[in-house]
């Protein structure tokens, strides 16, 4: 199969920082669709792959998922995408089309999906490249169409954090007056209370820092309530249908579940490890109540989301960076430093 | 109002024996059915209450909360039930009647729910006694009709260990051919098989003890998983839909998170406390794994899984005890010395 060399932006080891690469990519298939990478946004995965604190990374890494592009070439089976095209593309670029959570439009919970970064390209039978770099290579099915209306760099990051808070509003059948509750204000928890107000719940944000208060109720929430404030904790007992936990390192989730509605669910979207210190299933059992985990969205469900986003004019909250600032930017999302999320524009890479 | 005084089997201290006392119970209001006990169940709940191990017991404890009796007395307002008819009380005798979980057949979810024992009787204003005694006085809201068909000893577990294996096979649509694992066999996994068994589905038992696997067989599983043989684990990874967790101590629960189906769920029924070692969030964002707690099963409910008993011939496997063997149950019970509840024959009590 034939390649072609870009530039790129990664890492060759885990205690190097990011800096200009060459990649390969391999040439349109008849299923493929070449992109130009226009804006990528920035990820905590991304840090975390990056930086193999999930121990399974492959170097070099190249990362970026939040894909927004414009399609420069087509393969010869392609009817749905047109060479001009504003197109996107998330976390996935493949998976193995045949299980049962590929048949039930899962594809994210396929045990074979090919990560946008980090996987293996079964074509050339090497690690997948993210979209820190000048263009992508994606079979058509991974490809997702965007509303015309938004601005482009914002629509960014709907391809992870924006899906990543979605499908849980989705699966946990959020619609007018649920009561929804948002667990930290970062890339994921301002995009939950966008969308969770967008489908006319009542939002609430978890916070520690009282001074989130006005972000919050700016991007939409209904209240904000200080996590650490006993007396509005206690207010909330037993008050909501769904919580979505967007913290991204160990924390206490014990108070939250007893803010759960009886049947209410809290899901872990943004940490990946053991819940410490422990869960106590008491208050579990005494209400019903369930803690469960989510990753990211399918990708007819992603499709469903850029639209609900064409039509309620919802983007992220952004800051542009040029792709030279990637290392910092690291720096200042470990510090949260960032209003909402880091978006690199790519012209920065071409130049 | 006016009370009777009656004979009762409970203990005066948490590190007491279980003793012959006398108690106090409300003579029958308009709304009230006495009813003569002529059999309870003894639940591991007795036990945990007599000796005060979830630390709020009251003295005196009188235990019992799966009773079949036959109505000796009806208040004047009775419509539904007859003196000389055969009747059950499980867990609960009263409850708020007003809150949103009351309105939704949720009595045990009712913040102010009303225990058969250890609960505040609102008439006398002092606390209920359980159905280790000659008779009980009980709302008619929560007094249940029992199927004519079955043996009287063996319908009692139904009322606590029957419902509370059944309450989640409901909420969470167990039906033909559904995947349903059961983790322990002792009193709530003899039931738990035997009502999945019987709703159709296909039954597993994750068991420590290779000398269960007959029993469980017998009962209605379809196979025994060793849960301590890795290679029997590993062959049933993503493979339930459900998995009713009725050990009643603290244990790992990771292992069986990982032989869920994405979208399943594991439900913890037996185990008050925190979750040690600690539950790890990744196989549950990974595979949108829940894990959630449930608690017995309202009346309606309740009334529900009897009559499916009655029309499926399904009863607990029983020992039948006379009262002055209470203390020895409980020591037997703790060792799992029992196949697979034991039952009281409350004539013992009345000789």
């Amino acid at each position: 199969m034939s390649i072609k060399n870009i530039k790129a932006y990664g890492t060759e080891a885990p205690d190097a920082i990011l800096e200009q690469l060459n990649i390969s990519r391999r040439e349109v298939t008849s299923k493929d669709i070449e992109i130009d990478i226009l804006y990528c946004g920035v990820c905590h995965s991304d840090l975390h792959f990056a930086r193999n604190d999930w121990g399974f990374s492959v170097y070099p890494v190249v990362p970026g998922h939040e894909i927004v592009g414009k399609v420069i070439k087509v393969g010869e089976g392609i009817t749905k995408f047109n060479v001009g095209e504003l197109v996107a593309v998330g976390c996935l670029v493949d998976s193995c089309r045949e299980c049962n959570n590929c048949k039930n439009d899962l594809e994210q919970y396929c045990p074979e999906f090919v990560g946008t970064y980090g996987g293996q390209d079964k074509h050339l039978n090497m690690q997948t490249f993210g979209g820190y770099s000048e263009s992508i290579v994606v079979d058509e099915d991974f490809v997702l169409k965007i509303p015309k209306n938004l601005d482009l760099a914002g629509i960014a990051p709907i391809l992870c954090a924006g899906i990543t808070t979605w499908s849980p509003l989705q699966h946990w059948n959020v619609k007018k007056d649920s009561k929804v509750a948002v667990v930290g204000l970062g890339g994921l928890g301002h995009m939950a209370i966008k969308l969770a107000a967008a489908l006319g719940a009542d939002v609430t944000l978890f916070s520690r820092s009282p001074n989130k208060k006005q972000d919050a109720l700016d991007l939409g929430a209904n209240q904000v309530v200080i996590s650490t404030d006993e007396k509005q904790m206690e207010n909330v007992q037993g008050h909501f249908d769904l919580i979505i936990d967007t913290v991204p390192y160990a924390h206490d989730i014990n108070p939250y579940v007893g803010t759960l509605k009886t049947n209410g669910t809290l899901v872990l979207v943004g940490y990946l490890g053991p819940l410490d210190p422990m869960l106590n299933s008491v208050p579990m059992i005494l209400g019903r109540k369930t803690v469960a985990g989510s990753l990211i969205g399918g990708i007819a469900e992603t499709q469903q989301l850029l639209d609900f986003c064409g039509k309620h004019d919802i983007i992220s909250e952004i800051e542009i960076i040029n792709i030279q600032d990637i290392n910092e930017a690291y720096e200042r999302m470990l510090k949260s430093d960032v209003h909402y999320r880091f978006v690199i524009d790519m012209k920065s890479l071409k130049d």
